[in-house]
Parts: structure tokens; sequence; C-alpha cells
């Protein structure tokens, strides 16, 4: 099959033609990719930022953001058959440790992930596992939610937290209104009451996150702490949720937040830095974010067969790896770049189909 | 009646002859003081750490952990009645404000705070609330008991979120053994099942631990974090509470932490200062922890009268205010100081039965 | 004043020139109506099935679903002034027991209850509490929003506690879809990701339902119990709202449920008789509602504010009390009646204005 | 291999020869059988009242309360290796429905229920799988644990679950001191600040309760009701855990609950049968309760190994079954039953040791 790996780093991905994945364990399921999310950590891997944390081998196949249809399945696998529409969580978790047994999946003590320490999904085929592959609705396509497995993923499981610990009346300050901020407003306002409040540098994203169902839109220019605090009646928002977490995301947040509040962390670069007594007099909490779980993954999927949560996915044929990574390095791609491997075999993707990039948004 | 009034920052308290405190308003309660503890915080308003911060205006009475006898009420208190036994909650709360209406009476938008920011329990009588009066249980004494009014208000608080949090099997560490770190592994013992680790310099402090209920104690030589983690099967704890919050506390704290753990933030110093990548990977949260609510602090007396969670006193007469001041200062107290105003009156507290400041621990 | 009053059991009410209400307590607090809901309550206690409970002196005036203005205020009122628009919680709560200081005020246990135990609102003025009154929003109308205090606060209270027990993909089926199932729909949809099933009697019930919100809409007609389980994969719901409790409903409502799922009880007739073999085979929860909290009652708000929860209301003038009872009696009522004093000196309410009851729909 | 199986209904169990189950999936694990509790649900088997629900085959092996020793894995098995002292979940559960991804695995779409459905472990060896074998500390031993994988796990959910949801000055009433609430009353020691009061008819029980922790005991005499209302002030206990659920326990157990409080059902027999008006008027609740999840007997293994938990056993060789099965049946067994295979091969258990039923309490 093709896949596209990394050859080394500081050097540019390959494509090149590698054996097909099989079947080893009876919980190994093939998927075959119908989209693969190209992120922002595609980027960072080939800058090396990630080599000595894995110490994956090289070559290596790249693409941790999948979605497809079971090509095969291993002995053991009850819960998907060939052909279903799948989504893949990025992560492959062994299920018998105590986090996998909580549905703390992500805690897993023996997981795996597809794409950063092993063979991922820029690729015709991709092996995961049983507890990975969560199916998805038929009017679902696999290549307008893959990017939904990991950005979106996040997204949720912050935003669901968030949701749960407040209520109508309460305000929700989203710092950063770009891919996983987008989620993050559709998934607030799909399952919670709170007011939900935008803060973004970006006025274009601002109003965007304002069509989307975001209640107050605010343009991050250097008057938004006193807007938040203005809007809240001088009490800042019961949360908020930073998913951008560099260049002074986290003062400024935390200066928005009203006492006893939660400070989601979502994006990350900088530290934070707070006094521990402004933690105790305020009593407020920072709550970390990772990848959400399974469950979290399947819950996501109903909002997004309902039509509550839609994002762009601007989509490239495989081979067209390297421009989509050059377009999402020059902040090109509107919404999320995604590749598609095309086959005759199947028909089911003529590269005249998605020739030119198209800017799509899915509507149930 | 006599108070013990901060005449001046940088300069001595002062023992004065002041009015009796009056009902004005419905809600109002006069408490005749049984004991009031003396706490650091007292030290710092005297170095006009607090000045900026409560405007209060001089002289004042200061004070703010109280317990005592109902001496009269307003007209509208139905809680308690003339002679009752009680320990004062540190704040007079509104109980209009949503956050009062929360049960987080702690968050009120309009407290006030004795001993802080108006006159406090260094004295015969105090006036607070209907809403700050807790009654205690006869086999209990308030100056045995005036020291949980705020500091072991504090770690109850905090420890019983940590308990609500784990489960059997789970490690929580303290930090710190000292006033609030001993009140803490009480209350872990006796509400929770997780295994108490308890961290300390000292190791006459750790040794006290143990024999209070901690099931593991390690002195702090250099080799805790190591050794937390072989503790914990080199995955760490998955609640760690920092009663120091100071000289590096925060980060050797977080080192001790399992992923998806728990931080509990009670003492305070410096600042939390670690990289949100840290926060996001490891999915860790920090807990801000205040002093606890009306409710927190009827159920640590509950934990008091079952003799479950019981403290070291050193009494003086409330005359000897200076010397317990200084004892506390150069760190001769055990446990924790209180002030006794002794009356002929009553014949309660004959000044013969504390002249010596004593060692004692109640017992029910 | 006017005050419509029970003269005794069995017999009309009547319309009678009573005393205005005063300030008798600190925390009291005056309200000159806007509106009264005329509530099947008052039919019952018409019917002296509430006699024996209350040991009510008669005459006195009914009435326990009111929203105003603030007319006067007692010495210690601090959240309300003269003026202010409020909805009235129905009861009155003391704030000084363990359940008012949980937020639990619904179970204070020195309560009182304005038109079941003491004078309630079919009156031109109401005395009740500072703990009773929420401010609402500039764009509500307080006979609008009267019927909220009570009926629709228990139908919040109840759909509240199942929002946050459900998951995007779980099912909640709201049986009956009369007054508090209305309300119960539009909640669940403005704070909820569950998928919002209703089931009625009444087809034209079952189609407004639809189109306030409800996901799907099943008749009652025998079949109903098999549609939920086909609808469901053959599971049964994760959580059943039965606003009706009697006729057989809870039986049904139970055949309905998934394993570990939750039965929300709010309306009440026939007992739940169920084996606990049942019970505990499946691990199903009964989960009892009374009316909501102050703090519901302000999130209720909200949601009217932003239009999110609107209701039918048929206005009556005060002085037609026995129009809008017989009416209800006879199921002529679209949506909820309600007694409206109308008053040539304020001219706030024209008796024109409202002379022929009116079907309203409040949008904001 | 030997097996106690079930030959027919309303005819005696007999010992035969069968084969040696083998590893026939990846996940399979065989334990060697140290201990297997004699349940009276065995003698339910017996006597028909499960034929139907279950439809299993006959001859099986029955036998629902295991542990002992890994003796063989499948090739997927991780968490387990042969030699391992485990004690065996009842359920083998399919790891990949919603449930089991929830932490529910109790709740499993697709269980299995060896000695209920499928072959027990009242036999050398047992096939079940890596999901339902829990490692124990080295200081137990299988057979001294064997009952606490169905009884005892039942009665730690139930009250790990009312732990949570009490506190200090909160009262638990537990109904019934036998097997299941013997277990109870420890866990609640040893998790819980709950004022744990035990009713039972038995004084013995009663007596024996108090020995191993209850706070008061109530002997069921008819006055049982208005004593535990007096103990309470009046209002009733904040938690009810109902172990009898027969001969009118849950009329009177609901007597004894608070307003908002939670009535746990664990014992099953009669119906509840209780007025919605009541249900709703009070808003009490019914938690139902089934066998705790994998990590509940994980959690519940970490008390026994702490000592917190223990029990009496009676100990029998396998091929005394009958003998055990009759001393059940007539009530001559304190503590539980427990058949004991012993081996020449591994003289691990030798027929002297154990030939006279001894009455075991493990001690750490």
């Amino acid at each position: 099959m093709r896949a596209v790996q990394v050859m080394g780093y500081h050097t540019k991905l390959q494509l090149n033609e590698v054996p097909d994945p099989v079947i080893e364990g009876p919980l190994d399921v093939i998927v075959r990719i119908g989209g693969a999310g190209v992120c922002r950590t595609d980027l960072h891997i080939l800058e090396g930022q990630w080599q000595e944390k894995t110490g994956v081998g090289l070559p290596y196949t790249i693409g941790h953001e999948n979605a497809g249809w079971v090509h095969a399945i291993g002995a053991a696998v009850t819960n998907v058959k060939i052909g279903d529409k799948v989504i893949v969580h990025p992560l492959i978790t062994c299920g018998l440790c105590r986090a996998c047994r909580f549905g703390d999946d992500v805690h897993c003590e023996n997981s795996q992930f597809p794409g950063i320490d092993t063979d991922g999904g820029y690729a015709d085929f991709l092996r995961t596992s049983a507890r990975s592959v969560v199916r998805i609705d038929d009017r679902l396509e696999p290549a307008d939610v893959a990017a939904l497995a990991d950005a979106g993923l996040t997204a949720y499981h912050a935003a669901a937290k968030a949701a749960r610990a407040t209520r109508p009346g309460d305000y929700c300050v989203l710092i950063g209104a770009g891919g996983l901020g987008h989620i993050g407003i559709q998934v607030m306002k799909a399952i919670s009451g709170a007011t939900i409040v935008v803060v973004d540098r970006n006025q274009a994203a601002v109003d965007l996150a304002i069509e989307i169902g975001a209640d107050h839109g605010i343009v991050a220019d250097g008057t938004h702490v006193p807007q938040v605090l203005a809007l809240t009646g001088g009490h800042g928002a019961e949360a908020v949720i930073d998913f951008v977490g560099e260049g002074g995301a986290t003062s400024e947040g935390v200066a928005m937040l009203r006492r006893a509040g939660n400070y989601y962390v979502v994006g990350y670069g900088e530290n934070i830095d707070v006094p521990t007594i402004d933690v105790i007099s305020t009593e407020i909490n920072f709550i970390g974010n990772l990848v959400g779980s399974y469950n979290d993954l399947q819950e996501l999927m109903v909002l997004a067969a309902q039509g509550k949560v839609t994002l762009h996915t601007t989509k490239y044929p495989l081979e067209d790896f390297q421009e989509a990574i050059n377009d999402l390095d020059a902040g090109r791609v509107r919404g999320r770049a995604i590749l598609v491997p095309t086959s005759d075999e199947t028909g089911r993707h003529q590269r005249s189909e998605i020739h030119q990039p198209t800017d799509h948004r899915f509507i149930t």
C-alpha cells in the first residue's frame, strides 16, 4: 500500500510503497483510510520535537486523526464488522489496567499512539484495535469527520467537563476560536445552558464564533479582560476554557475567572505561573485536559450525526500530502486539511471529485 | 470589656477597655469568648501585610479563631439560644447571594471577617451572626476547639474534597504535618479509605503523623519524591494535599502526583509554576482551597465530638497575649496557642487553672 | 386590599376586602402581585384535601404561583429594592437549618408555604421573604412568568437532574406533555444533549412537544412501550421523567427504562409498585422530585429571559377568579390561567387590556 | 478434574469427573480453585428458580464465588501470570460495549455468569477471563476471600455509594446484619464518616455488628422504627441500606428515611410499594444495587488486605459439598461455607488441615 512516512527529522515526508498491515492480534482491526487529518503536531514531528519522547524507529507512517472503513478484524473482535464506517480513537489501549476499567482509557498504562509512536494513517490502511474504532452514522463520511478524532475530541472532552460544572446564567469564556475552539463552542451550545463568551485575536474568528452559537464575541485587543469582567458584573466567568495556552493567555484567563471558578487548560506553550495565595484566596481550580475517552468520541459522533457539531475541511488526495502540509504551515488551510487516499478499486473517492481542494461543511 | 487591639502596624498589640458589643441587627449574636486561637496571620497583620487589603480602621480587635457561649441574640435568631456552647465560623455571610444560597458561603459576595476587617475575638465578647455560630457537643470545651474554627476548618475542607475523590487503594500524600496537616491526617483517616502518606521535614512531626493515623511517613530529606514514587509503584499519588506551598513544595508535590491526579493547594507562599504541556499531557488538576463552609464546620465538630479529630492546645490567659504571640513567633508553642479570657463572675476558667501554659489534648 | 379567600371547604372562594399585609420581620418583603397562577392544587384545597395536612385557619388567601413588584421591604433586606420585578419562590425558608445552608432550601426544617398554609397571592399584595424573591429580567412580565414559580420550577428541577446525568446519545423519555412536561421539554432542549422522547395520550400535545424541541413524539396508544424500546435499540431509555404518576404510568415508565437508568418521579397519584428483584437485577433508581430550590428558580428565570423557556398563559382579572377556576376545572384553559390584579392607580394593567382572556406566548 | 454439577432440578448435586477446561480464546484464564463460596443462590438453582431465566444446559457446574491461582492464560492476557493468586469477579464481560467502557461492566451487554449460565467453580478448575481476575495480596488466601467475590462485592458496591453520599453527622441505617450486612458495616466504617446504625432481628447479629464497628445497634422488635427516629432527632436517616428486602423491610426502611434521603435496595423478595406522593413530597430516592464492578472488587481486596474487611468462613473439602449445602440450608453455617478442592499434587490444602469445618477469621 502507499504510506506517507517520516524518513528523518528536518527532512521531508516521503510517499512509499509498504506492505499492507495485517491482523496480528485477536483484537486488531485494519481500517481502510477514508480521511486522515493533517495536524500541526505532524509539523512538530518533522522538526524532531517528539523524537526523544517516543523513540519511534524510522521510517514510520504518520497521521493520528483517522477515519475510514473496517477492512479486516481479529478473531476476538465483536463490536465492528468488515465494511463498517468508523472513526478511529487516537490511542490503542489495553482494556485491562485500572484506568481503562474506569473508562479513563486515555490514561491507559499500556497505550500506543499510531502516527506518533507507531504507524499511523497517512496511508491506504491503518492497523488499530477493536477498542479504538467507533462506528459512525450512515450520514457521516469518514473524510468529513476524521479531524474530530483528535482535535475535535480534545475540545469535546474539555467542553463536556465545563458543561457539567455550569448552569444557566453561568458564563463560560472560550479563549481561542480556532480549530479546537470552533468545536468547543458548538459542543457547549449543544449540551449546556451556560452563556458562551468567545475571545479571539481575530475578528473573523469571533464573527464565525457568533454565527455558530456563541452568545458574546470579544476581540482580544487588550481590553478583553475588562470587557469580560464588565459582561459578568465584575465577577468574572464561572468557567474559562483556554484553547491557546501561550502568549499570556493563562494570566489573562485567570484574570477573567470568577471566585471558585474552573480554568480548563487545553492549549499549551507557556507556563501557568500563579501565586498560590491567589489560588487559595479565590479558591480557583486548574483542570488539565488531554484528548477524550472512547466514550467521549462516541458522544461527539452523536452530535456530529445530529448536525450539532460540524467542521470545515479542505481535502487533498493522499499523494498531495506535501501541498497540504505546505498549506497548513503557511496558514492557507480553512478549517482542517484532510488527506484522502483515492482508489480505483472502490471508486468511492475519485480523484476528480476532490482534485481541487474544496471547503466542505457537512450538514445532516 | 477587655480587648486586645491593633493600635498601629509594626507596633505591639495593646489590651484596652472597650465598650461591650451590642446587638444591632436581627441576626446578630454576641458570643462570650471561651477561647481565641493565636494564628500566624495575627503576626502578619501586625507586620502590615493586610493593611491595604482590608483598610480596617485602627484601633480594632484581632482574633479570628473563636469559640465560646452565646451571650445575646438578635430578634430573628432561631438557631441558637443564650448559653449555647458554640464555635464561630470565621466569616459573617449574607445568606442571600447565590454563593450563600448554594452553601458556598465562603464565597459570599457581602462577607465580613471578624479579626481581619472588623472586631475579632481577642476579647471578652465578640459580635458575630446567627449564620456563623455552630453549636458544639456538651463534651467539647470552647477553648479546646477554638483553633478548629479556621486552621482546622481549612484542613477539613481540603481533606474532605480529597476524600470524596479517592477510593481504597488510592494514595493521598499530605505535604506538611504541622497544625493543618495534623488535622488533615485525622480527617482523611476518619472519612476516607485512601492510603495516607505524610511528608514533612521534621522527624518528630512524621512520627506524630504515624501515631495519629498516617499509613506512611516520609522525612523530606531530598529523597522524598523518589520515595513516594517507589511507594506508589512509580505512578505517583492520586491526591496530594499541600499544606506548605512554599520552599519548592509545589514542584516536588507535582512530581509526586499520578496522571489524572488532583493537587490540593492549601499552604501558600510561592507560585505554582508549571508548564501547561505538563498539565495537559498528564491531565492533572490544581484545586484551590480556602476555609470551609458553615456546613463543613458542623461536620468537623461532629468528628471532634466523636474524638476522631483532636488537637494540642497551649492555653494562655487573655492578658498574657504578648507571651502567646512571642511563643508563637519563636516556635515555642506545641499545637495551637489559645487565649482564654478568665472571669471571676463565671468561675469557669480560673486563672490558677491555666496559669501555666498547659498542653492539653481533648478526648471524648 | 382585595384577596380571594377560602371561606370553607366544599364551598366557593370569595373576594374579600382585607387589610394590606405589612412588614413584620426584618427579612419580610411585600410583593404587589402582577400575576398569580391558578393551579389544580387550588381545586384540591377547596375539596379539603389539604385541610388536615396544613391545619390552616380560615378564611385565608390562596395562590402559590406568584410574581410581581417589590412593594415594601424589611430592615435586613439587601437583595431587592422597592420596585424590583420579581418572581416568588413558593416557600418561605429559614436560611439557618442545615438543608438551607446546603442550598436544599426546599427541605428547610422551618418553612412556610404561602397559599397553602398561610396567606397567598390571589390578592393585590403578598407578604413573603427576602429569601423567596428572585429578580427577573426587564423583558419579562410578572403575569407571564408567574406560573413558572411552582409548576415550572418543579419541571426545571427534575429536568436539570436528568440533564446532569445524561450525555449525547442517551435517551430521555418525558411522560406527559402537559403543563410541567411542556417546561421539561424546553429545559432539556436548552441544557442537555440527550435525545428527547415525549409520550402523551394526546396527539396535539405530542405535536406541540415536537414543535418546541422534542426529538421524538409518541402517542400513548398502548404501543408506546414497545415504540420506545424499538427507538432505543431494545434497551430502553437512560432517563424517564414521569410527569403523570397515575393511570399505570409508573409501570409503563419502568418498562421503558434501560438497565442502570434513572426514573424521575414528578407526577403523583398511584403507587410505585415494583419487585425489589427487578430494582436490583437491572440496578435502576427512582429519584423523587419536589419543587426546585431558590437557585433553580434563578436559573429557570435565566432560560425564560433568554427565550428558551416560554409558556402559554390565559389571563383573567383577579375579580374573575371564579371564571378562571371554572375554566380550569372544565379543561378550557390553554396553558396556564393567571389572575391579574388590575389597578387604576398604576395603570399598568388596564382591564381593557386583559378583559378577554388572551393566549399569550412571550418571546424575548 | 472433579466438578460438582447440577444433574437436574429438584435433585441433588453430583460430583463428576469431567474434562479440565482449556484455553479457547485469547483472553481466557484458567483458575485453579482455592475456594468456592456456597451461596443461597445455589439452593435456588437446584429448586429450578433460575431454570427459565438462564436456559443453561444440564449437567453443568455451579459455584459463582471463586478464588484461587492462575493456572493457564490465553495469548492476549497481560494482567496476570501463571501462579498469581486471584479472586474471580462473578461476571465475564466483553470490554467493548459502552457500559464496559464506562467501568459499569456489570451492565455489559454480552456478559456470562459462570456458575449460573455456564460452568462455575465447584470444581478443581474454572475457566474465566482476564477481565475477571483480580490479583490479591500475598497475605490473603483464596479460600478466605472467595465469599467476597459476590456477596461481599455486592455489599461493598452499595456501601461505597452510600459512603460517597453521606458526611460526618449523617446517619446510615443498615437493615440486616447477616452476610452482606456484615461486610457493609465494615466497609462503611473503613471509608465513611457517617454514623452507622444496624437493625437486625437477631440480638447476636446486633452485638456482632457493634463489635465490628457499628455505632448503634437496634433489635428489630417492632419498636425499631421509632428508635431510629428518636436517634435521629425525629428526622430519620440520610441513608438506609436494605440488605433484607422482604418481610416488610422496605416499608419500615422508608419510614426510617429522612427527607431527601437515599434508600439503597440490596436484598430482595417483596415489592417496593410506596405512594408516588410520598416519594415526591419527601423527595426520597430508591437506588438499585447489583453486584459491584471489577474496580469495586479491586478496592474491596485492598480493604481485605488491610484487614479492614474480614469475614467468617467455614471450610469444607470439595467432596463434602453436600454437607456444606445441608448445613447452609439448616442454618448451621457460621459466616460463609467455602468448598476447598484438596490436592495431593500441590499439598497446599491437606484434607487433614481442613477436615473439621473450622471457623477462621483472617487478620492481616
